[in-house]
């Protein structure tokens, strides 16, 4: 008690003293700016797009404002009526204040006042959130994270409305509300506060533009820098600096990076108007335009992110925060003509200055095309720790993306993924990461928050489509050791557009084993009639093991090579722990042929999967939805191929499409596969020598150095009768 | 073997007469005519829609006419390569044909005498088939139905280049290909020829429409009325009699419509080139028309058909069948502009005086809305042996269609589903129907036949939203039975577009019980802020039974308010036959509640299922897949009320559509539904009145006269303290 008594004065001393500076900035200077507002007013009516945003917008807030203001006593948890309610509130105050400021329609000033008041007038003795969930509580809500949210909206509708309030009902609202709020979210939060996690960027982004809006800058110097004890080691800055790799990658992955660009962009947006010699946006190398760039790259041909890590499967570049994104960063580089493609398919821009460039620029059309390309994005702030690596590939007819996550483990949110593949075609999932378990903001679902199966299921490593090692998650499922280890990006070659490659290495997964992962994506009709992915998986160890490689496929089963024998009258899971008990076993087969072959279809094209699997190894068919006793799970298929009592093996997989089926005209064409089995014709330390057979018994050969990446190095290996040499790390040998 | 040899003296002999008949028509005469084609050519390059079309055909069959002509000796079944080739023949052949006749081309005519010939050459020494797999085996095809649509395109085809042939070309063609496969069609294959059904349909338009092209009127004769000893019994005129209600129902269902809808139509399309006396598309009250309407009726908000009895949900209006049907019903019922509107979205044309015509009227702009609308469609040829019901609501936000199918079983493609419900918003399935478990032409099922799963689990009762009793199928799944039995059309009122309701009996469907749903659709936000379905559904019967009524829903499970144990660990089915082997119960719960209730998620709105079961009685939630060796069946859930030991029992559930979630937002609004339980405040055999409390204690209650339908009707029930009157059989009383 007597320290946070203390605590409490240190408080008031400092709302005191910040009171005290006088108001010598013009407003709006946080969202808009006074020459960004008269150059809207002077267009309105003739751009079509801003028009239309501000009509959209205009509904939805003319609506709000025939009901009465309601701020409710805090009360419910994520999802329920208090805490939707709060949020209406600032999007409704966010909105109404741009409005004010557009149309000069004193009902929206009024409005914004009002619920200003509103809150100053409750502020003060609101009481920690009643629901203890979070290990950051708030008032308004149950997490900090959704009070720093909170803040930053009610902080530009102050902005917009200043001018027309007086100068005591600016007291009122900064001294009881705005003030006590920042400190709040900081020093008496400062754990929170100081974080390098998308929870700190939220809170220092709330913090800083309270003190642009206030004039306090002691206020913008904490969050650019960090709460005293921690000065330099914490705020914006570290965060831009530690959080991006200097590709631009959001260590948290693709879902996160959206989410947590919106307060890094309205901050550096309100910095940019306040403090220009900051030169924010240049800062680290202009990082926060290409964390804008990277964040579309990380996104399949529908729009939608790639699911890695925790991550809603439906979030798109549509969202609200990469309107924002888009509209900011062309705003300050206006020579990305690319982010207006993205900006039309968005089909909305923000009401700002930023958005009405982008509005403007459309309407001269000057949009150039954005390409998705094959792009390796390094992780860590260095850009040295592991990376994403995406192959893209536009084969006639077919558009293929493989995913490679061989990063760090992206912080809480991270999947215990090592080396994990995604594939996709056209858009569709071929291969699927399962995403988050969790129904954000649905209150059925324990109030949109993480569910239990998320931890069980969805972080393990049998949930994605990597090998498994003795039916454990990498580092053992602890989070703590796996932040410690990035796995180690090999070798990435795109320079050949026809067969693209990329290598990754995990050695610290799991301990004594090593495992070593290359994927080639072919599409040259003259090595095989149809895109193929060639997935090369190296275990060694020095001890036995059971090895699971899973492959989650989306599709219908049509055929394999293997005798199987379903489950029909009874199922159980796979195993007890570590995400199988969530799987269960439809079906089983002995491998008794040379390879592994399984068929499945997907949007119309079929999938051939070609495996070394050995024989008298299993192969289990499985779905999730064991142990799921809330129904919390999609239902989703899978294939686990395993083997027992290695310690060394090479996986040679191959996933070829092929043919079609139109649903319509109800025709089948090409149900020809090239690939009839694969197998290993050279494996040691230094050198891994594979084989494909084709249809006409014609062979490809693929020959990776498994140490020396030296580009020019020249490569002589005698495997299967024949002599192969190449340079560089990797060579397919094509009808040798 | 005597009368097998009598059979073929008389089919030579048909023949020899038959060729000698003369050639006195101008052709082409089936699908084009001289002024077609003259009309096309003037008008080439001036008409988008019809330019772009003739473009499409050309790509495809130039593509085609670099390969070989390939005429393999028929080996395949269905989807194999020998199937597949001899169906891409006649798709070529018939292209070919339409595109010598537009361009003059050459080489188009050149491709398909040569084809003609090739198949002349084999035909006469064609043994039958050797895949035996259907009651009616072609010689091309492993059945006559393939066998059918063959001579149907090469009948088109040898029209087309007829000028171009020489006189014995001709001859030869005829003698050896054309005539005596049109015998081998119908006389020799009489069974299949004279059936009432897709199958015979096809084989008439096929042997009339050979008839048109060699100008054997014989063969016409014996396409319009049938062979000799069905003479009028049979033929395409018995045909339109028997297969469609008056109103344009083809009672096998929507699936199978859009398919015959292709042979009735290409063939009256030539009877009213060669025979206009016989005002065919003015028969039976313009019925062909109304086939269209129907079936178009037929379709959900995507264009997809409704997939009551066999059909794969996939197919939409954007069928060649469809194209062709909207065209050729436009060129003979240009009033009927809607169907422009149709063909825009189709985007492509036939190549015909048809296809010009659409073309030409969407150029001038003639289009108007296709409206779907609440129908009542009439099974049978009087139209009085049941019917489908069609209740839509365009409710603000929400477009609910509800259907029930009080049909006749539907042929041999039927199901066991007497009084089935399907419903959908926005085109989202919400209850569905599992439609067929077949993967059409896809060799990896089976070849593409239907699957097993199709009649143990497709067809059964229990994978409806039905009521089984007993566990069994109606009429015991046995087809001779069922076929003889339709449901009564007992109520159907749209008058009301916001309480509109429609009722219906089943008497046969299980020996002394009787069935009675009443499904009301109520849109009127004074009764329910939100749409709602009520379900009535009132059982009865002299002995006690099992009970299940069976909920086949789309969606994410949400929350129930029964306390639910699910099976975590291991799964078993329900029971072990009638399409209940095929479901795993995944959990199960006894109510103990005054009502059930059920909440799931589709397509980001909420639904809300709150039913009367009684205590003590049992909810499985279950989900298909089980007894499924070979993955053919989709995994999809349900759930199944259940009540034991009831001879009577009167269900009243409610399915109330809410709030909504916007997965780019994340976003939820508006989690409230109305309806909060459910009861009968009097049932005899004469009236049913059921009550619905809403939230905040208001009541609704639907009163049903069971036995008396006269609208003029005036009843009094006393009932739950208060007196009822109304008017007819139905009305809802709100608020009392």
């Amino acid at each position: 008690m007597l320290k946070m008594k203390i605590i409490l004065t240190g408080v008031a001393l400092i709302v005191s003293s910040l009171i005290q500076s006088q108001n010598s900035i013009v407003h709006p200077n946080l969202y808009l700016t006074k020459q960004d507002v008269q150059l809207i007013k002077e267009n309105l009516g003739t751009i079509p797009l801003f028009d239309n945003s501000i009509s959209t917008l205009k509904a939805g807030i003319d609506k709000a404002l025939n009901k009465p203001i309601d701020v409710p006593l805090p009360k419910d948890p994520a999802g329920g009526y208090t805490h939707t309610t709060h949020k209406q509130n600032y999007v409704n105050m966010f909105g109404a204040g741009i409005l004010w400021q557009i149309t000069g329609n004193k009902v929206y000033a009024e409005y914004v006042k009002k619920m200003l008041m509103s809150y100053a007038d409750i502020y003060p003795s609101l009481p920690l959130h009643p629901v203890e969930k979070s290990y950051a509580r708030g008032k308004l809500f149950w997490q900090l994270l959704n009070e720093a949210v909170w803040l930053i909206y009610a902080d530009i509708a102050y902005d917009c409305i200043y001018d027309f309030l007086q100068g005591k009902e600016r007291e009122f609202i900064e001294n009881n509300l705005l003030l006590p709020y920042a400190d709040f979210l900081s020093i008496k939060n400062s754990r929170f506060f100081n974080r390098i996690h998308n929870h700190g960027v939220w809170a220092v982004a709330a913090v800083g533009m309270t003190g642009f809006v206030t004039d306090k800058m002691e206020l913008v110097d904490r969050a650019l820098y960090g709460i005293e004890n921690k000065k330099g080691k914490a705020g914006f800055f570290e965060q831009i600096n530690k959080l991006f790799s200097p590709q631009g990658y959001y260590t948290e992955g693709p879902y996160y990076q959206r989410y947590v660009l919106t307060p890094f962009l309205l901050f550096a947006q309100s910095i940019e108007i306040n403090m220009p010699e900051k030169k924010i946006f240049a800062y680290r190398d202009s990082v926060l335009q290409k964390a804008v760039w990277a964040n579309l790259q990380l996104t399949n041909e529908n729009g939608y992110f790639f699911p890695i890590n925790d991550a809603i499967k439906e979030m798109s570049f549509k969202s609200q925060s990469m309107i924002n994104a888009v509209d900011i960063i062309y705003s300050q580089f206006p020579k990305n003509k690319y982010l207006l493609s993205i900006a039309k398919k968005q089909n909305e821009v923000i009401i700002s200055g930023a958005g009405f460039k982008v509005a403007n620029a459309l309407k001269a059309g000057k949009e150039k095309p954005f390409k998705r390309v094959s792009v390796i994005l390094g992780d860590g702030s260095d850009g040295n720790r592991g990376a994403i690596g995406i192959l893209r590939s536009t084969y006639p007819s077919c558009n293929i993306t493989v995913l490679m996550k061989y990063a760090t483990q992206g912080l809480g949110h991270g999947h215990f993924d090592r080396l994990s593949m995604l594939m996709y075609n056209d858009g569709n999932e071929i291969l699927t990461d399962y995403g988050a378990v969790r129904f954000v903001n649905i209150l059925y679902k324990e109030g949109g928050r993480y569910l239990p199966e998320n931890s069980t299921w969805a972080k393990q490593t049998i949930a994605h489509n990597t090998i498994t090692i003795d039916k454990r998650s990498d580092f053992n499922g602890n989070y703590h050791i796996a932040e410690k280890y990035h796995s180690e990006a090999f070798f990435f070659n795109v320079s050949n557009d026809k067969v693209q490659i990329m290598s990754a290495k995990e050695n610290n997964a799991y301990s004594n084993v090593k495992l070593h992962r290359t994927i080639a994506l072919v599409n040259d009709t003259l090595i095989f009639p149809n895109p193929v992915v060639v997935d090369i998986f190296r275990v060694s160890s020095n001890e036995k093991h059971t090895i699971d490689i899973a492959w989650h496929y989306n599709g219908q089963f049509m055929s394999s090579n293997v005798k199987y024998r379903s489950y029909v009258n009874t199922l159980e899971p796979l195993d007890l722990q570590n995400g199988y008990q969530h799987l269960w076993v439809k079906s089983e087969a002995t491998n008794n042929d040379s390879c592994f072959r399984f068929i499945f279809m997907n949007s119309n094209r079929f999938y051939s999967l070609t495996s070394n699997l050995p024989k008298t190894n299993k192969v289990y068919f499985v779905q999730t939805g064991a142990n799921d006793p809330k129904f919390n799970l999609r239902c989703e298929n899978g294939i686990i191929e395993r083997i027992i009592d290695y310690n060394e093996y090479v996986f040679v997989n191959t996933l070829e499409v092929f043919g079609s089926h139109n649903s319509i005209s109800e025709i089948t064409k090409n149900l020809n596969y090239s690939i009839v089995t694969t197998n290993v014709v050279y494996n040691d330390p230094k050198y891994t020598i594979v084989k494909i057979y084709k249809n006409d018994n014609e062979k490809v050969y693929l020959a990776l150095s498994n140490i020396e990446k030296n580009k020019k190095t020249i490569h002589f290996v005698s495997a299967d009768g024949k002599t192969f040499s190449w340079q560089g790390v990797c060579h397919l040998f094509n009808n040798q």
